[in-house]
């Protein structure tokens, strides 16, 4: 049997369990989140088999970082599933409910969507973190994970697939495309009527690959070219510490900052202030002519540093003469991931906030704060920066979609 | 400047779209409305054009039925768009807006897609249609017309361009490709960060190449294999109603019903009474074996027909064993857009309606409610038969998205 027929037999199996109840959904998840920390050893010894995989193959350290997984690392997996479990259900809201004209009851109400895809790299944690998500929202999930990571993944899906049977429902609720190659992407990108949806989570390359690729529809997730803005009215302290921690708090996570945008008439004055701030943390500028001019030495920065997502200890500067330029910069340069404003004018906050056509916008915050933990939402299976159907973190509820409900006695049109 | 370009400047034009207020969108509505109705002469000057051309080329009726206008015709396309004028704004209306732990306050907000791009077919009144749904929900817009009505698009778009001119805002907020060859729509369905969303209105053939080629995120709509099911607790006066409803007021749209289930226990007595309904009607019925019994001399469906929206006077007819057996024919052969049971049955019809995927789920009314006008959305740019971002008849809510806009007062993470 080939990899379309088992997913076949996920979109059949999904029909089941979006009518289980949420006290179903949670107990398959809490013996989930119990078979992993009575498998600790099952899992590391597969997890093993990859990390020396790795090594033979020369994988670099930030991937090997990612991939390693510990007696500790399992445990928080197990209890963030836990904590999903907590949440409520998304599935069975009613979102709006009225009388037609022609006599028709209408109930609009929240439902799985169905089959959800995702497409990862070599972190295995995130098979437990869909896997729990996608259970609790009723949707079936296909996975189709990195080939670094292709052991222990097996060994995570496969004690997922033994709760289920030992809790006698199909074991078809959860899928990992065990073929590893890029084909088998590449086909499971067009399962039309099959996935309903495609999450890709990693870097730009898998990304774009998806969404040039899909004809199933797509979530576009995480690119973050992100942006701070100081305003001429902005208090220089809390300045420094927005971009301090927009930088330096997690370089490699897409809310992290990449450029700085200065108005004119402070920026010789506040320049030096942020230069010495961030070489406490080995912090590379790039500057405009301008910022050069003031932060001597710096190298200067070129129209594609603007475009760039550092993901790393690399700020751009650039001097802009006011909010209007800022947000001129913003529009041509941004991911529309997330952008922030620090200033004490409240016209010019209001009109950044408008004028900036991104997920989340911030006035005198760190745009670090664009997570589904932070916002709330409890859980998040990746940050949307696309317009459709989700925008900025996604919890639970966006991983549903709505049904029209209609009863009637007869009516006819 | 190739279509391209243009398209740019329509992004480009989006963002000032984008923060109007509610007062002048509708005030270039109405103007536009007034100067449809000015320009009576001018736009059927240009559909003359068409009609001649179509004339030429050997047109079927159905297709210059849809192309032609009449002083009526565009009275009626200008009192729609003041319909549009009389909804709310969709724009602007705040989700969700709480304090968060780490003690910045966030406010989830609706705002315009940007750019919606839709390609069409033959009919000039989806021009008029669209424009005033995407302006009055803040988003610019990308026309497709097809080719046989180019003269009365561009007649129409010019019109809407001297009222964005005269009003002293840029033009490009409305933007129509004349180009109308197929290579200037695959181009166009790639115009990623340019255009935000396609909504492809029109035949199977469109809506599936648009899904296969486009890498800009799409809204399927409009496929509609609908199903009316007979249970055998069914009021059989209420059930022919509805079956003469949904097949024959208005064979061609996508709402109708195009396959008859019927219960077991009944479909002796039922049937018969179907035949002589439907035949007043001249309705075509196709089959099962069971069913080719007692209707004697009638087609046998084949498994083809099961999947065939007819769009006609065709009705594909089949005897099942239950409700059971009823959904998962449903879940086999159904495009997910509208479905019915009608029962007196509460168990079998709460069953149906959670078991079946479709946008819309009825119990005892005529599918051919699905309808923005009949869900009393104000207005419709289509119907979605996918299950991201919207389902069912999509409204100026549905031309929306939204965004997070956060104020902190120096808060960092």
């Amino acid at each position: 049997m080939n990899f379309t027929d088992n997913c076949r037999l996920v979109k059949e199996a999904s029909y089941s369990l979006g009518i289980l109840t949420n006290e179903q959904r949670d107990e398959i998840l809490l013996r989930f989140a119990d078979k992993l920390k009575a498998n600790v050893d099952y899992i590391l010894e597969n997890n093993n088999k990859d990390l020396e995989h790795a090594k033979e193959i020369g994988l670099k350290t930030s991937m090997m970082d990612r991939l390693a997984l510990s007696e500790e690392r399992i445990i928080s997996m197990a209890d963030a599933i836990v904590d999903v479990v907590k949440l409520p259900s998304p599935v069975g809201i009613v979102l709006d409910e009225y009388d037609a004209k022609s006599g028709i009851h209408i109930k609009k109400v929240s439902v799985p969507i169905g089959v959800v895809g995702i497409i990862y790299e070599a972190r295995p944690n995130v098979t437990s973190d869909c896997i729990s998500l996608c259970i609790k929202s009723g949707n079936a999930i296909v996975l189709k994970g990195g080939k670094e990571a292709i052991n222990s993944n097996m060994a995570i899906v496969s004690l997922a697939k033994e709760v289920l049977r030992e809790l006698g429902h199909d074991e078809n609720y959860v899928y990992l495309i065990e073929d590893t190659t890029r084909e088998s992407t590449n086909a499971m990108m067009k399962l039309n009527g099959i996935i309903d949806v495609l999450i890709p989570r990693g870097g730009k390359g898998l990304i774009d690959s998806v969404v040039k690729n899909a004809t199933v529809p797509v979530i576009e997730t995480g690119a973050g070219n992100c942006h701070v803005f100081v305003d001429e009215s902005a208090d220089f302290d809390m300045a420094l510490n927005i971009i301090d921690n927009a930088k330096t708090s997690r370089p490699s996570v897409c809310n992290a900052a990449e450029t700085l945008l200065v108005h004119r008439n402070i920026y010789k004055e506040f320049l030096p202030l942020v230069k010495e701030r961030l070489d406490k943390k080995n912090v590379e500028l790039r500057g405009c002519e301008d910022t050069c001019k003031v932060l001597t030495g710096i190298t200067e920065a070129t129209e594609e540093d603007f475009f760039t997502e550092y993901n790393d200890l690399i700020l751009a500067v650039k001097v802009v003469e006011d909010v209007n330029e800022a947000v001129k910069h913003i529009r041509k340069h941004s991911t529309n991931h997330s952008e922030a404003i620090i200033t004490k004018d409240t016209a010019n906050a209001e009109y950044f906030l408008n004028a900036i056509d991104s997920a989340a916008v911030y006035v005198n915050a760190s745009t670090r704060f664009t997570d589904g933990g932070e916002f709330m939402l409890g859980a998040e299976i990746g940050i949307s920066t696309q317009k459709l159907h989700a925008r900025g973190p996604m919890g639970l509820r966006e991983l549903t979609s709505y049904k029209y409900v209609v009863t009637g006695n007869g009516e006819i049109r």
